[in-house]
Formats: structure tokens, sequence, C-alpha cells
């Protein structure tokens, strides 16, 4: 596979994660960093994330291919004077969600540069630091609206992806907002509104670093996740979510009125009904 | 430290978990099971997590330790006629609620035999086969109403819980149960409730299957727990699962709120309150 100049677009996270694996697999002969915030480009460099850092514009006349890893609402303002902007460029995005994204551009002349993607991976970290080697690896990553993008900017994301050890699925984008909402979006909601409860509630924040089970963990790490890229993502996912939220909602007042009435029928059949998720996550 | 005869009511992840520690530890000399499931009882055989399989009163009239770790409601079905039976062995129990166990043998003329403890350690599977080496270490084990217990028993089960690797904390039965409530019971509500919204919502299992991202899976993954240990455990610890479930909902609310009404702002002051329990869990 030829090796292709890059741009990351957000050195954060994603980008630099992204970055460290299109240098490990040979994918990059030069790796160009564009960040709105100084002192991340600043440390995008001397971690090594990419080779040097260039204006926007600088960046898009250097390179092959521009990756988009900058939150939703910020792709969804630049995409359509990126695009005005490139000539043969591939532009992929990595963000959470599609539809709104795919719809701004829908018409645009150079839309078929454009491969819209969503590599199901991350963690509640971000920023340069918080780049990992070996990302993204044996995740899912979803492409959206394949047939709207030309042939060969498809087929050079989807050679990357599997270069990294990602497993392709292809999707519409309405679709893949609906199931994001479900697998990912909720689960950082119901985490982020699980601290604001246990802050709100447990005013001994000793008794909590103290007790803290790995359960508890588990379920209160996705509340360590950056703000700027998540709200952007309900905001645009905003359909989709509120009614996943809703139902959760249902669910929990449920699992309220068994216990207010002592129905212990009731509670355990939801508890067991719970457990059906065995057959799907081992 | 004088290794003891102990007996193991309930042979399953925690009962047999404990077992391999107190064989490891050296702190039994012989390891008695007892599990009203024959199979589990076998099983615990076969596995060598106790040496034997007794009825309850004859491993009473064997041992020189008492260990409870089955379900809480069982916990205190048991106790006041398990404390009329002994003669001067030590009981502990492990189980995840504690004021309804103590109120319940308060006046006992044995009560001084009882150790009232909760280990903070636990995983999502159960059964003799879930049980683990190494389980315990590290973790908090919270011992209530200690003054209520006679020094030579409350003494043997610090030591016992000391020489596993714990970290002793001493606490009344209310503050335990508040505190439980808020960093173990509302995970497991909300985690049960996230895996019935997403079996309700999501009607294409292998999407859940191939999109999952480690978050989702991490968010989910106590809604695997046993329905036998946990309704129980909501159930003693009503009021105080009610009043956190509670505040959690109306946390959930504000978040469908600012959603609904496009206030960015405070969504996202939402999440950054959220990122505050990066002080607490690390």
């Amino acid at each position: 596979m030829e090796r292709k100049k890059i741009a990351i677009i957000g050195v954060g996270l994603i980008g630099g994660s992204l970055a460290l694996q299109l240098h490990e697999k040979k994918l990059s002969s030069k790796l160009i960093g564009v960040d709105s915030d100084p002192s991340h480009a600043q440390k995008a460099v001397e971690l090594e994330l990419v080779d040097e850092i260039m204006t926007l514009d600088d960046a898009i006349a250097a390179v092959n291919v521009i990756v988009l890893a900058i939150p939703v609402n910020a792709i969804l303002k630049l995409l359509p004077p990126l695009l005005d902007k490139i000539d043969q460029q591939i532009v992929v995005d990595l963000g959470s969600t599609k539809s709104l994204l795919i719809n701004a551009i829908k018409a645009h002349p150079k839309r078929g540069r454009y491969v819209a993607t969503h590599p199901m991976w991350g963690t509640e970290y971000s920023g340069p630091e918080a780049a990992v080697r070996e990302a993204f690896e044996d995740k899912a990553v979803i492409i959206c609206n394949a047939h709207e993008s030309d042939t060969d900017a498809l087929e050079w994301v989807k050679a990357m992806y599997k270069k990294i050890g990602m497993h392709l699925l292809e999707m519409e984008a309405e679709a893949h907002d609906l199931h994001a909402a479900y697998v990912s979006h909720i689960s950082h909601i119901t985490s982020f509104a699980l601290a604001n409860t246990v802050l709100e509630k447990e005013k001994e924040e000793n008794a909590i670093f103290e007790l803290a089970s790995a359960g508890f963990e588990s379920t209160v790490r996705l509340a360590k996740s950056n703000p700027a890229m998540w709200a952007p993502i309900f905001m645009q996912n905003k359909e989709n979510v509120l009614d996943v939220l809703k139902e959760h909602i249902a669910q929990l007042t449920r699992f309220k009125e068994s216990i207010e009435k002592e129905d212990n029928d009731y509670l355990m059949k939801l508890i067991e009904n719970a457990n059906k998720i065995r057959r799907i996550i081992k």
C-alpha cells in the first residue's frame, strides 16, 4: 500500500492515537498536525504523534489525505469550506454522529472525496497525552453512505482501517445514528448522570474513594469523558438520544416502583431480563 | 495465626473465592462447604474450593468459624436460628446490607459471636465456577457495629481480612447502608436498567454485538449479575436505594431537558460537573 502524506486535524485522543497507527502500520510518508489549541499542537510534536504542525490551509496544500478528528460540531462547521478548498485529496472524518455531517455536504461537487466513518474506539481521557498505541485494533469501524464516496477514496480508507486491524461495516447514516445512540451515546449519559448522582448525594468523598468497588468504577468511568466532544454528539443525535434516554428513564422507574411496592417477583423479572445481555456481551 | 476449621455457607462466587483465600493464606485447617443446591455443593468439592460438604447442623458441630456467603434474605432468615445453635463458634457474614441483619439479632444472647462485614469485592458471575483466586485483595472491607461483637471474634475476623490483604474500615450499619447504596447498589440498578433499555430498543442484536464498544461493555457489565443475590439487597436497603435512585432519575431528566431544549450551556455544565468524579476515581 502506497504511503501517503496525511494531515490530522485535531491531535487529541482520537487523532493522536490514529497518527500513531498510521506511522506504525506504514500508511503515512509524512504526518502533519493541525490543532486550534497551540499547546495541543506543540505537545503533539513533542510526543512525536506528528512530524510537524501547519495551519489548515498549508496542510491542505501539502497532503493527500485529511483526517478530521475534532468534535462533531467542529466537523459540521469545517466540512463544507474544506471541500471547497480541496482538489483530489481524500477527506475522512472519525465523528460519532453521521447524518447531519453527510446531509451538510450531500450536494457538494466534491462530495465524492469525503468518506464518513466512525471507528468504535475511545477512552475517557482527552488531549494529545491521551493518545495510545495499538488503539482501534480489533474494534468495529462503520463506513456510512459508502456509495456516495469516490471509489479511490473509499478503497483507500477501507484499506487503511483494515491495515490497522479494524472490522469494517457499512451502513446508512440514519441506521448508524440509531445504533450509536443505543450502544454508545446512552452509556455516556448514564455514566455522566451516575457521577452527578453520587456527587450530589454522597457528601463524604472519602467514603466514595475508600469504598468504591470495581463495579462502581466500571459504571462511572465514562463520566470522565470530554464535554467538548460529547455535548455536540448528543445534540447532533438529538432524536435518537432522546428516544433511548426516555426509555432508560422508564426502565429505571420500573426498578423504583418494584422496590417501592416491595414487589419482589417483578424486581426479579426485571433483573432476569437484564441478564439476557449475556447472550450478546460475553 | 492459628488455623481454624471453617464452614462456608454458600459456596458460590463469594464463598468459593473466600474459601480459596482461606486455604491460600493458611487460615484454615479444614474447609467445610454447606449449600442448599446439591449441584453447587458437588461442584465446590470437585473444584477443591472446600474439603467436604456437610449439612448445616453437622458443619456447626465440626467447626470454629461459620462464614455466611448467601444472599442477604437467606442470611436474615438463617442468622437467628444459627445463633441459637452455636456454642463459641465465630459467625461472620459477607452480605451487602447490614442494618436489617444486625437489628434482627440485636438482643440475642449470642450476639457477641457474630461479626457483621461487607467485603467490597465481587464480579458479575455467580456459582462455584465463578470463584477466583486472589479475590478481595487490595479491596476495602467494612466491619459494622464492631463494638457489639466479642473481642476474640472481632479480632480473628479482622486478622483474617488483613491476611487476605484487605483494607479494614469500621462503620455503623446505618452509615454502611447509606454509602453502599451510593457506591455499589445504584451502579447495579443503572446497569440492569441500561441492559433492559438496549434490549427493548435495539431489536438488531447483531448490531449490539458488532458495534458495542468498550464503553458500552463497561457500563452494562454488571447487568449480568445474579438476580437472587441483588433483588434482596435492593429490598433490604430500600430507603437508601430509593433515595439515590430518585436522584439518579432526576439527574437523567436534566440531561433529557437540556437536549430537548438544545441548551448546550446547560448540557456542558452537567458534563463538566460529572467530570469532577476524576477527583475521586483516578
